[in-house]
C-alpha cells in the first residue's frame, strides 16, 4: 500500500491555503493542505506496523512547534509547481531526517524543504500568471504544530488517515 | 468548529465502496468511504480537548470487531439515501451510544442505524434506477475494525481528520 506522512495546519490556516489550491491545484479534493514531511512511499502491512511504533517514538521525542509561512516560492524549473514556503526550523528537518534513517525506506529524492502546494501542474503560461499574482500577495500564516499524521491513498487517488501521532501523547 | 466521528474500512473495502460512490454520491470527494458512529456536531477548542480524553477511553474499552456488509437499503421515504446496511453488531451501538451521553452532546435525531452511504441527493426516478440495479449485485463485505477517527469539516465543505483512536492502544 502507499503510504505518506504530513501535517496538516489547523483549520483557519487549511480554509485560507485552499482558497489558492481550489484554483491552482488539481489535486485540491484529494488530500487537504499539508507539508509532507515523507513522501508516497510503498510498503506492506507487517512493515507499517512496525513503522507505526517508529512514529510512536518519533511523536514523543518532538515537542510541539511554531510553523511560519512568509512567502510564496517555486520549484521551477525542476517543476513548475508554486508553493507557501515554510520558514525552516529545525524540528521539520528533524522529523523529516528520522523518517528517512532507520527501519524507514530512504524515499527522499532532495534536500528537504518544507513547503505547502498551492498550485501544480499548470501550463507553462498559466505558470508564469500565477506566480507573478501569487508573489504579490501577503501570504503570511502562522500555526502550532503538535501532530502529524500517517495517510495512504486508495486507487482513486484520494488520500486517507490512517494513523495521528502526537506530540508526547503517543503509548507505545 | 464542526467535528464527526467514523470509521474508515480498510483500503480494499473502501476502493470497493467507492465504485458505486463516484457515481451516485456527490460527497465522494469530500471524504472517504466511512461509517458514521456520530453526525455533526459543533464544539468549541475547549469542549474539543475534553471530548478527545473521552473519546480515548471509549478506544481503550473497546475491542477490535468484525463489521460485515450483506445487502443494499434505504432511508427512502425519510431521505432516498441509499447505503450497505451494515450488520447489527453491539460494539457499534455501543460506541454509537456512548458518543451521546456523559460530556457528549445528544445529537442523534433518529435511532441509529450503522450504515455506509453510497448514493444521496438524487432526483426521484434516478433513485428509482440506481436503487433498482444496486438491489440486484453482491455487495458482500467484510472487514476488521480496530479505530475511529475525530474529523473536522473545512470551509469548502471537505472533512480532515484530527485524530484517530486505536482500539486498547490509547494513552490517557
Amino acid at each position: 500500500m502507499k503510504y505518506g506522512i504530513v501535517i496538516f495546519p489547523s483549520k483557519p490556516v487549511q480554509d485560507e491555503i485552499n482558497s489558492y489550491r481550489k484554483r491552482y491545484d488539481p489535486h485540491y479534493a484529494m488530500i487537504p493542505p499539508h507539508l509532507t514531511l515523507k513522501e508516497a512511499f510503498e510498503v506492506d502491512d507487517a512493515k507499517i506496523t512496525e513503522l507505526i511504533t517508529e512514529l510512536k517514538h518519533i511523536a514523543n521525542e518532538t515537542e510541539p512547534f511554531d510553523l511560519a509561512v512568509n512567502k510564496v516560492s517555486t520549484f521551477a524549473p525542476v517543476t513548475n509547481t508554486i508553493y507557501l514556503k515554510v520558514e525552516p526550523i529545525q524540528q521539520l528537518y528533524d522529523l523529516a531526517e528520522k523518517m528517512q534513517s532507520g527501519k524507514f525506506p530512504a524515499n527522499q529524492m532532495y534536500s528537504y524543504v518544507p513547503h505547502i502546494t498551492i498550485a501544480q501542474k499548470l501550463s507553462q503560461d498559466e505558470y508564469s500568471d500565477v506566480y507573478g499574482s501569487l508573489s504579490m500577495k501577503d501570504t503570511r500564516l502562522e500555526d502550532q504544530i503538535d501532530r502529524f499524521h500517517l495517510v495512504y491513498q486508495l486507487d482513486n487517488g484520494i488520500w486517507t488517515v490512517y494513523e495521528s501521532f502526537v506530540f508526547g501523547k503517543e503509548y507505545v
